[in-house]
């Protein structure tokens, strides 16, 4: 159900990033369900975490850990540890401070993530059981298992990588990420891991991942549910023989548009996956008066079930796009101004039907997999863009069978 | 696929209040898609609205002629004459001007409503060409026929009748309502026609309706997408021989309380009738901070589509009805006070799921047809009430082949 090029790439390795997985049988395949990240030690880690309130008990805890120096990430999917109170909280402890005797650190070192069904208790035994595992299993060369590790309901596994250069030597950037459903992240979304060899200060790489996870994971929707596990977490070795990359620097805006790239493509990549998706909907919002207009008013049609239906169906409904504008509750809008576009066919224009428009080049731009919806406000400069999918049968078919 | 008890009712007729159909042949089906309501002359009229910016024509000139002394409404279904531009409105104006001439009024004295498909012409000539049969049609005791012929994917014709006592003398309000689809109202909703014999002065009448729709109609949800073309209107002949109802009486409490319960009634059975609906979800809110707060965490609830497809399925998955709570932008709210219940079924305490819930419990409520979700904020003393349906199958086929 894949839409479009989804291809995993060749995962450039990072230096002084390893990655290991085992199988603690909490999922219903035999994929492995344990991912154990370790970083090389001095590296510095970013994090940014869902804003929903009833955040699960590891991304408490992953924050928490956050500022004690981290080496090791302890990831596990099928079951996401949240809705469980104080047992949650024992649990998710439980198992950074058993993964801390294994490799011998302390368990503070460690942070922990969980994604999959609300409201279970976590397998803490058998997670224990097979952590030893995922320790020998530790190499650099090891994305394509980790990006499969953390997989739930998502039918592909999602990883994006680049080399940039920093004063002549190469910086990696590669990272992963997972999620398919509950896909409206606020802050961050479901999970993405990202790795860097460059040297930099956990400051600036905060500042860094907190920029490229609001123009990616923050500006993706699949269903408009926010989950309560959503982290991302920029993770940077200091391995390569680059330069320290330092703020209000060149090399710092190289590097951020690098993070970013790789951000947009693993949020991309989730939508491409969205649950029951058959089509990718990029709704661009331009001449808004502000940022956030433009997200508002992108939102607002990403969100709409009714235009969601209209693209599965092919069907060039424009009047479900601009009733999605009229609602979006921007003030003051004067709609004589407002246009909106199926890629380069007008559709509204004068507060209605544009007069160059018709049915058949409505119909022609539908039938594509990939569609961009254009919205142009006439208020202001700032462009946003909003990625999303349509709604299926599929999507139906698989939340409501989902657990059951 | 009507969801619970959504019979007809005998309605009581409203003296000064006559209505008339006719078939201008704009509809798919054969039924009557012309409705005209007449007012007896000295009778008050009030409105509420649609907010959508991309109100359609017939709303701007409602809206308008509404402080004119209106004596008529003309409403067709089958084409909403929104997004038409310049086009509609003078099309609107159009109709309204041509059935003056018919019944000898002034144009401004019309009230046009439209539903239906958004972005085609109105079939000008083919609705004035029958206005002269639906004024023939006109008479006191045509509610059904009138509750028919305003239906788009409608599945059943909505009415709800009552009479109260004013000092003694029977009072009735009787009123129609039609909707399935693009259900988030917001202040008023797709078409609700209520009618009484009271004597009540337009503005004592406008402020009962504003009440009445917001406890109402605005407190309904079926896909969150607010329509181009709500509104409901509330007429009041005077004909009935009860005495004036005025401010701050206790005749005023009782007709408006009267009045608020046909709404309920009528915004109730839009729901029943909700796309693809096979079961009513009653997302009570308690001891909320203020209105505001309650409305805002049940919406959440009510338009989440993950908490909408597990209804579905009859799935108790809680989980999702949590993190529905937690991401509903509530500040500062202490979870581990939160509880949430289905029905009397607690699921959610101390920040998580309650010790005394079993899934069997759970799923015995959601094998129901019509299930109450309580969620107990423990932050003040305002309790909302928001109905929604849950997200089928039919939801997508019925809005990915509308029009196609």
């Amino acid at each position: 159900m894949a839409v479009g090029n989804v291809e995993f790439p060749e995962m450039k390795q990072v230096s002084g990033i390893k990655l290991g997985t085992s199988n603690a049988g909490s999922k219903q395949t035999e994929r492995d369900d344990i991912l154990l990240v370790e970083m090389a030690e001095g590296a510095t880690c970013a994090g940014v975490y869902t804003q929903n309130a009833f955040c699960a008990a590891p991304v408490h805890i992953a924050r928490d850990h956050m500022l004690q120096n981290p080496r090791w990430l302890l990831i596990n999917s099928g079951n996401a540890n949240a809705g469980t109170g104080k047992q949650g909280m024992a649990d998710a402890a439980d198992c950074c401070k058993s993964l801390a005797a294994v490799v011998g650190g302390e368990a503070s070192q460690v942070l922990p993530f969980s994604t999959g069904v609300i409201g279970e208790n976590l397998p803490v035994e058998k997670i224990k059981a097979v952590l030893p595992q995922a320790v020998t299993a530790l190499q650099q060369d090891n994305w394509n298992n980790a990006a499969h590790a953390i997989m739930t309901t998502d039918t592909f596994a999602k990883g994006a990588t680049l080399v940039i250069e920093i004063d002549g030597s190469p910086v990696t950037i590669t990272g992963i990420s997972k999620g398919a459903g509950m896909i409206q992240p606020n802050m961050a979304t479901m999970l993405g891991f990202v790795a860097t060899d460059a040297k930099i200060s956990q400051l600036l790489l905060q500042q860094c991942l907190s920029i490229a996870a609001e123009q990616s994971f923050n500006r993706i929707t699949v269903d408009g549910d926010t989950s309560t596990n959503d982290a991302c977490i920029l993770m940077a070795s200091g391995c390569s023989s680059a330069p320290e990359i330092t703020q209000d620097s060149e090399n710092y805006k190289i590097f951020e548009n690098a993070v970013l790239s790789v951000c947009k493509r693993l949020a991309e990549l989730i939508v491409r996956d969205g649950e029951g998706a058959t089509k990718l909907m990029r709704i661009r919002v331009e001449q808004a008066a502000d940022d956030a207009e433009a997200v508002k008013v992108g939102k607002t049609i990403a969100h709409s079930p009714l235009v969601k239906t209209a693209f599965f169906a092919s069907d060039p409904n424009w009047g479900r796009i601009l009733a999605a504008v009229g609602r979006s509750g921007i003030e003051r809008m004067n709609l004589d101004n407002v246009e909106i576009y199926l890629e380069d066919v007008c559709i509204v224009k004068n507060g209605g039907r544009a007069e160059s428009y018709t049915e058949e080049k409505g119909q022609q731009v539908m039938n594509r997999e990939e569609i961009l919806v254009r919205v142009v406000l006439a208020r202001g400069n700032a462009v946003q863009e909003i990625l999303s999918c349509d709604l299926s049968y599929d999507y139906v078919r698989i939340n409501a069978e989902y657990r059951t």
